[in-house]
């Protein structure tokens, strides 16, 4: 099993499990649960949402940005330039740290 | 409708729109999508959630924390005093912000 | 010393720090210091503004918000209602959680 | 004057100017200011160090990382493998997002 692979299935992993948790929310609010622990599980969601960006911007700085011109370069082929995808990092980055 | 039933159900409305967006996000992985657009997605997401956050602590401290004692707290209603009700927002908020 | 000047106190503490590490992020970057070191001082410094005001906001909770109509509100009496402040504060912690 | 030296100059620019935020901030609570104009100015100095973070990451990546092993490297050369270096951009940005 290559890389790619393996990283996309720990990511599908990932996701799936913070659409478990997005669903005890939903079921936490339900049960008219203490709004702390509704805010603590909110908080474990961001984390997690946080984690999953943190691996998936690293994986595309690897493999797309790095990568760019050469054979490792998968689905991420787009016509831009290396400077372009750089300066598309920074503006995703912006998204999260704002 | 009193308040609390209108912001419980804003609430579930927000979070409904948030599982729909973590599907919408395992359904980009699953299609191959662009990593940049993905993590768009999970800031979209991040946000939304913190929004929601944003939203529960404030009602938390107004109707459980302020109301403490009086006929206005609902379900919030624990054997704390409005002192640890105070630390326990700390402990809270410093989830979130860390 | 009450609990007021008490805290007071560790806030400028904790700001004279924070002021002492910006000091020494600019030294870093003057001394042409390796990016990622000087990120990491950037991080911590973030850390420690986000626990000041965690720290901050809980006080304001605690002394004005909750203590609004009392002897206890000190500085923070301003003309407005519990619920003017409740308001008040969403909006500032909207402000770090965006 | 090339880029790298005009990057440091504006770097040097954000930090006096995030330095004079916390000097200001110093002051606010020396005159005992609203807790909330407080909590509006370190929220203001938490994103001006986010921005920096951005951009002194995305720096590193395009002349440290992607740069790696060609000239344009400048006194980022450390004796690691490209690999370590996304490995580094992965840990440094969990400090920024956890």
């Amino acid at each position: 099993m290559e890389p790619q692979g393996d990283a996309r299935r720990k990511l599908k992993q990932r996701l799936n499990r913070i659409a478990g948790q997005v669903a005890g929310i939903q079921r936490m609010v339900d049960e008219d649960r203490y709004c702390v622990d509704i805010l603590t599980q909110i908080a474990a969601v961001r984390s997690a949402l946080d984690s999953v960006g943190v691996e998936l911007l690293t994986e595309h700085v690897s493999s797309c940005v790095i990568g760019h011109g050469t054979e490792s370069e998968h689905e991420c082929a787009k016509p831009m330039t290396q400077e372009q995808l750089v300066e598309e990092v920074k503006t995703v980055l912006g998204r999260f740290l704002k």
